[in-house]
């Protein structure tokens, strides 16, 4: 596991040798980013199971697992799927199906993410035919394989086009107050030799109106029924500018991400974070000891502002969303 | 002279002894804001004057301060008054005129901003009448009375609220990568006890479309002859959102930051500042070794998006502004 906490200065490799390693390394988030925490609790289980595969042993290593992260989705999806099929086979199988089932759900999210890139590349490919230029692509946050296996949801494209030939370069945006495009982003388009520019949040609106940005790819966190997205703190300004300037603003994301349970962006419920992330950096004030802050963790976009999902299941309007799942999700 | 330089942690007054100080504290930003360092300016040729007031020596002095700051309009237009005045009357006459003549800028800046506030504090009354609720104003950067004498531009409303009684709360973004939101708007807010709270510039979006911003005053940098106006980077971003969110978005200016020769935005030039503001934070690098940045100072929100201008005479509509201009300021 690469240690997320030391990046970008240090690349270190964290090794899991059982499933209390697993639980710290989410807890603490060595790992962080909803796909990538399902893999790490599949693996956690499997651990586990080395040690103690019986029913009871393997429900309680999956409730602390599961614990460690109470928002992510992924983290409980993977867990049940691990626990209910091993509850399937005898003790003396689970270990080795649950290594391979951690495996399994890896190879997965490689797959879903990379067939969201290709949706992605289609625009990034069209644009490259008509300009004959290096496609100029905003992102924000960090929607990028450090979040997944490989590839990532937003950088998928990215990733897909080097990969063919075409010249691509990134805008890469801070992202405070955690600032994961600085230290995340920009490692991980970096560590590939992906060309890229590190800009404040606010330089958003510049770039966008003086024609530097093709498309905008952007992650979710949840995608409501309507098309509602709700991401990273700072996302919905993104989406504003590009309807202002004309640029297509676009949002990458596995099914796992969409919620048809929910109508619109306003049943999404939004974290409220602690407001040292706002007042504190690198441990230094930046505001007056008498200056309270406020931090939420993530915005709505409306739909309206969303040109289109890229999806495994390729490019889908806003409006088509809930149509596209339920013709591959069908309920039983 | 307080050290902007050490805000928020610590206020500390410099005397300047000397027209040398002057320069210095000039150019090494202990002052900033262009009303305020055209005051400065003032204040370090009289100081010269006390030293030598001939011709040449003025002539000289008047140049080197000038050099200080290149883009700051208001530091030679202050210099340029004092010379002319200087000139006019016997050498011993200079150095108590000179004394005088700063002096007196300093007044007008504060009966220019006080009028501006008068502007915007009918917008406060407006609401607080209707609602009976704290007045929730949004502002970006520091067009503060640190910018200026007192009241400041963005701000003077704020100020005239509070000693009118209506309950107002500021909502103070960081302003990256500079952050002159938290270190300078939220310390003259607290200074004066007026309730605020700092945010992140990315959670501009959030907080608009969920009823909690009133109006949005914010300074400017440069204002063109069509209302396109120019200020510190990520303004637009506030711009656009506040545009979907159906809040009023209104600009601040005394009348010499407007600009009738310049016919649109797409004529001011935007100034580039040192990556190193982007890549570091407090001296600690916040990105790979390998990431380069682009540092813009300012963007331009289109006039459209403004939905009126707070003047020394008023409030006045984008299109009107070249008109009313011309009818305070008649050619000669």
């Amino acid at each position: 596991m690469i240690d997320q906490r030391v990046l970008p200065h240090e690349l270190r490799i964290d090794r899991w040798a059982d499933a209390h390693d697993a639980v710290m390394g989410i807890a603490d988030m060595t790992v962080r980013g909803a796909p990538l925490i399902g893999v790490a609790a599949a693996y956690g289980l499997a651990l586990a199971a080395r040690v103690d595969a019986t029913d009871d042993a393997l429900r309680r290593a999956a409730e602390v697992l599961a614990a460690t992260r109470p928002t992510a989705v992924n983290l409980v999806w993977a867990l049940r799927r691990c626990v209910d099929s091993a509850l399937g086979v005898s003790i003396a199988e689970r270990p080795p199906l649950l290594r391979g089932l951690a495996e399994q759900i890896a190879d997965e999210d490689v797959e879903q993410c990379r067939r969201i890139g290709l949706a992605g590349l289609a625009l990034i490919e069209e644009r490259h035919r008509r300009t004959g230029q290096p496609v100029q692509v905003m992102t924000h946050c960090n929607a990028g394989r450090l979040a997944c296996i490989e590839y990532g949801t937003a950088t998928a494209p990215v990733y897909l086009a080097q990969q063919a030939g075409i010249p691509v370069h990134v805008w890469v945006s801070e992202t405070r107050p955690r600032n994961q495009g600085a230290a995340l982003t920009a490692w991980e388009l970096a560590d590939r030799g992906v060309d890229h520019t590190l800009v404040v949040d606010n330089a958003a609106g510049h770039l966008l109106m003086h024609g530097s940005v093709d498309l905008v790819i952007v992650g979710a966190d949840r995608v409501a029924a309507n098309g509602d997205t709700a991401n990273k703190i700072g996302t919905s300004l993104k989406a504003y500018a590009a309807s202002v300037a004309g640029v297509g603003f676009h949002v990458a994301l596995p099914w796992s991400t969409f919620d048809p349970s929910c109508p619109t962006g306003a049943a999404i419920p939004i974290e409220e974070r602690d407001p040292s992330e706002v007042l504190r950096f690198h441990g230094a004030a930046v505001a007056p000891a008498a200056t309270p802050a406020r931090n939420w963790g993530f915005d709505v976009t409306p739909s309206a502002y969303v040109t289109s999902f890229l999806t495994p299941h390729g490019i889908v309007d806003p409006g088509e969303m809930l149509t596209v799942f339920e013709r591959h999700h069908p309920r039983v």
